[in-house]
């Protein structure tokens, strides 16, 4: 059965079709077929019964749905995918029959077949990691200068700039991508052990065939079979748990910023069923979604890494369905946090505003730094709260109210609190820190 | 695309067809019928609408794969539905297709098809419930005077006895099926709030029309939307989650059982790819991976309950395929354990043999509750050790071992120590306790 | 070693307390003098021997710290707690020592002790929970006709009621905390087995000593030991994390509401340290932090569940620091939103101008309801389009825009929309659903 | 209070000390006097205020728990603890106090603490991970030619080596560790950013007083404040997450290995309180135990990821007490399964016998590859069924029953069978994989 609907907003299109029944299919048999070829070149097997391996291993000719019944009764996909096999060339040639699959492990295939599927998939998340890294890119260099009131505890701060915001994003989407793509690198890896992870069937033919193996397949061999060790497989979902982490952050200051009461920054968004003048952010909605989700499916793969000796019960069951799942809803948030990004409309009158609506309370700490080094901090104190006072009370802004009461005051009549409420001249380091992000490859 | 090979053994056949486009598509548009149908009945929108609403709502008309792109952008598969559905309508009845959804929102149609569907997987999950309570019982009165070892820690304890083990499962898997049937009970109800939850469309209609589409739709209303109260929905999937725990207990147990050392319990179970001799646990695996993934899909859900105002923007969105996949995981782990203890080979020969083997030595607690009131703890530790040395050694039974050294001591060569290796003299209340584990219903 | 500042906001100091070294010994040790009390009152064990246990006793002679070291030898801390008790009593009386802890085993202690922990957590819980709930209903009859906007993705839609709003919240406080109750209850138990569940060191007393002993230690007993069925605790958990859920989504909107740009309603809060003018949202913080670690807590007990035969090898162990954290959270947020809560400060004018500062436009779906009947849906969503542009752009009110282009119009002239932009005309049920909530106990 | 019993199984002695009150103060109050001196080193602030700070941050003279009470009022433990600072300071040099905590704000001071402690805490997982690798290096090179079973899916499979068995943990130990020791490295840097990331207050001065709070302090600086991006601290959890995995996996073994009727391996272990004879595998527990409990906290830190602006409501607020039982689970962890390899007692003469035991069925893999080639799958299969069956019921060895009807076939007689039933001669790639992993540092 598909579930397209239900798992509309959790991977796409292009994701999906890598986890496709036909794409694994098609990694299996790829497997069987590149194992037949090179145990045949060794004279491991005959090399007519890789000929006929590779003449019946034609995806089309089997039957998914029939392989997926069949796999709850023995625990695996690969038996009767490896049975379909057989039975199509015992058809054609009933001697080769015998080396399908010769000398290898359930876990091998699927396993193996799996990674593939993920190097695909890599191949997909990499793109939309650079688009979305270079369109944060170009957002901070444009809003180097937008001043914004900084937001702590969702309440105002001192300014910021929207540069330094978005410089953020890049710097956690830098090093989170980076993290992702070497824990793809580590964790492709193919999988190759037979049944006891000893290669014994092979006699000494084992690890010379692995070599060959993973050449034919495009992967990477290992010191030794990884069947219960599944260490690089987590890394690999922890590094999507932390990439989905930094786009929900991303896809949660969006939404902040797009409230109508803040308006400061809005994704293009979806529209509404009975809404008509609503614009939704259907991209961080994604994200969002995926940056709930993800935890707790990463959590799903660590619990199950205690794996029982040479193959686990459970535990390794447990992997696709979650990879799979965290693999797709990481790709689909970092599609739509990429689009948004690049799409973002960004406002940086309101955001300059929504500062001055704060009637300069936000530069109390400002005023703090200015006066308390003179008269100490209670003094300081006073005069601050008083201003901050009137300013809440709309009598006048927090600047004009504190210089009216330093102007006859005899140690700060001096003090210059003229600039007191202009943003820009209060961002602090928020260039430098901006410019260090963006150079920090 | 399909994943029926990756999550093969993440369902079954049939919760595969109860969250299938085809089945969430036909309870998308049965809503829409349902609700055209009622606001006719009531005069809201007009007899005639309703008509070609019901006649355009054939769910062969709609193309899955598109809703579920064109979701991707709205950030909801409700709009791109509900287009398609009034541009069908408005090609046979241009007046008509302005009533359809009339009053509803994207939430109303998906969150109420949801919970039909939910409605139907548990009227899948009840009969394996019954099913595997029905087992457990007539199990645990076969072996009610079955002997086997405890074991704690994994280490052999004083014995108990099967039937008693089977009758823990029982409880468990009672209780937990009870708090799930009931959580399904109370969490499937008619989502009916429009816009913002106060039916304000439907102007003084509101509650009568829910009433009514909840009679229409099988489904109880509520006081009030649920849209941004997801608790109900979270306490199904936890009462899932606790199911499958339990579930997962009763495969750990049966995969320990089933240890060819131990080979006192096996499920049928599968054979395996690449050894002829051996039969897998099969259906322990689907169960011990579902109790592996599902407390993590708990915690996705649990994690997006902090739903912002009137609809979460993210928490919402992440929901349906955690719910579909926690529900699919537990299903798939009763049917199979229901099967695995339907069909449960126990061998109480080897289970009795398997406490000789200890040579006596779990009987030590039983040594010290006889010996050490007569001659205080420490001494009576002293011989015990003594005789669990020479049962260690291979020299004696634990039993004949300490019967020798307290035969020529003064204080204890009157206790009778010729049953103390016995199992069946050492069993406690263990028939008392599965006794009242049977009757408590 | 005391980690009271990192947990500071992770419980409360009346949990911190049940749940500390002295509260967890002394239920131990109130555990073993029951036992050997009820035992002695059935002459399992003598008189003097029960007299000696209570009077050595005594908790601060015990060194919890010493304890605590020796635990990590023997995996559990009853071991080194009942051996320092029978040393103690050995000193006065050593013919008792040999009755300490008699027939129990280490999971009878540590379980039943810290039940007794959770008992008491409960009854702290449940004043909060009253207080919490007494506050919503409060506030939702006060501001019963208190106009604001919803908000759907966390954009603006159609307006409701405050007191609609708090009703919701109350509806869910009230399902989950009657939910956490009740799983108090349930979870409450004795446990009490002995070595093997089967409680064989008490011969035919078992059944009955058990009796007597929760009631003795005010506990409810169960039809068997639960020593590897933990399905009552994880609902237990789950309740928790139902619940927390339930104070984050609280916790959220208030958060939402507090933002400076929208300054709908604020919870008192706390200061900065470095911004005189801020007022933070600490007591939310404190309940989404709850919810943000809650979930993953929960997932951490339910993945413990499938335990190993009759008594689990690490699922067991990991029980009591997770659900110690997991209920002080809960604790935690409850208290903070109770107090939150009781002293939100409402400001119902900002709500309704926050409604007026959208120009009429979250009114468009109610053009719609009254216009499409009437010319159809797309005539109707053009003249809706352009009155909304038109209120975007500032010209006019959306209501007044509409007005302007209906009048002229020949079959809508005669339709009224002076009270197109009044958001008391358009509340649909929320008083209906309002009272509903209140009323739904 | 201190909750040392609850956690005792979940931390050790050293790692409670770095995160108790007494450690975070001292590191808090450091960060103080630091900053103080730096920003006195650069005129920033008066010499005579950075000493008066420095005399006045005496870790002794404040009172934690009244700390910790406050705490909940503002929402960080910061608040309270400078004002305690400036209350101390403001008692000796009144104008010194307006100069605590100059430029910075609440989440520099906690966040560089509470990362001090982190840079202590992995001080102390370091020799314990060295200890482990170099046990288990130890273990395999010693059992380089042991043969044992092994088994997979719980079931006898064909003989590996208990040498690979040891090295495929020191794989992934070494890997994980070696992840965990560069994740620490990546995420104990300065946090210093002031109110909203800029430094603003410091004007200029900002960028250089980092620098050198960083290196008084003796950590790394960031290119910009990492305030809300909090990847590189979910990466140190993450990376504990699957060290903790790994351990788990050793854990599992040894207990499965551990069990009576396996009886291959153990480790030292503890005592039972009602069961004299028995040893627990105590260290395993506390493996397992973390291996239950790290992945739902994983869960808990990542799904906090997504904060809010320039400081996070919730998000951050749960992360200090989520990280502290990560990173004290961990090193329980490391500890116990350090301990336990260390002194594993392994039993050669048990492992052979267990294959023996099988009475050569595990070797039927073998048997096909010999006989397949020459008669086909179909007839091997059902001669080595025939032997299987033999084998099974007692009647003699599978080698021997196989070469009875070998002997007498024609195209079989040749084949030599006669070590087929031996370990040795089965052993494939294993010393090969063996050595590659003692190798892959």
């Amino acid at each position: 059965m598909t579930e397209r609907l239900i798992d509309s907003l959790a991977s796409t299109d292009a994701l999906s079709a890598v986890f496709s029944d036909a794409s694994l299919l098609a990694a299996m048999l790829e497997f069987e077929v590149a194992l037949a070829r090179v145990e045949a070149g060794r004279g491991v097997i005959p090399a007519t019964a890789a000929d006929a391996i590779a003449g019946a291993a034609v995806p089309d000719a089997f039957d998914a749905a029939a392989i997926a019944i069949r796999a709850r009764a023995s625990g695996t996909i690969a038996i009767p995918l490896v049975d379909a096999l057989r039975a199509r060339v015992r058809a054609t040639n009933p001697a080769a029959s015998t080396f399908v699959h010769w000398g290898a492990t359930s876990q091998d295939v699927t396993d193996t077949a799996f990674v593939r599927c993920l190097v695909r998939a890599n191949a997909i998340l990499e793109p939309d990691h650079l688009r979305l890294v270079d369109a944060l890119r170009r957002l901070s260099e444009r809003h180097a200068t937008t001043v914004m009131l900084a937001r702590t505890l969702m309440q105002p701060a001192p300014p910021t700039t929207f540069g330094l915001k978005a410089a953020g994003w890049l710097g956690a989407a830098r090093r989170s991508g980076a993290q992702l793509a070497a824990s793809f690198e580590e964790a492709c890896l193919l999988q190759f052990g037979g049944a006891s992870g000893t290669l014994a069937a092979l006699g000494a033919h084992g690890p010379e065939i692995a070599v060959a193996l993973a050449q034919e397949l495009g992967l990477r061999n290992t010191a030794a079979p990884w069947h219960v060790h599944r260490d690089r497989m987590a890394s690999l979902v922890t590094a999507c748990g932390v990439y989905t982490g930094v786009l929900g952050k991303i896809a949660r200051d969006v939404t902040l910023l797009m409230q109508d009461e803040v308006a400061e920054a809005a994704e293009p968004g979806g529209t509404s069923s009975s809404m008509p003048q609503k614009r939704n952010p259907a991209g961080c909605a994604i994200a969002l979604a995926a940056a709930v989700r993800v935890p707790g499916l990463v959590a799903a793969f660590l619990s199950g890494l205690p794996q029982e000796h040479e193959r686990a019960v459970g535990g390794w069951h447990a992997e696709m369905p979650t990879v799979t799942a965290i693999v797709q809803a990481t790709g689909a948030a970092l599609a739509a946090i990429a689009d948004a990004v690049e799409h973002l409309q960004v406002d940086a009158d309101r955001m300059r505003a929504n500062i001055t609506a704060t009637r300069g309370t936000v530069f109390a700490e400002r005023a703090m730094t200015l006066l308390s080094p003179i008269v100490g901090r209670d003094e300081a104190a006073t005069l601050i709260a008083r201003a901050v006072e009137d300013a809440r009370l709309g009598r006048q802004t927090f600047g004009a109210a504190l210089s009216a009461s330093t102007r006859d005051h005899a140690a700060l009549a001096h003090v210059d609190l003229s600039d007191l409420d202009e943003p820009d001249a209060y961002l602090g380091a928020a260039e430098h820190f901006r410019r260090h992000l963006i150079d920090d490859e």
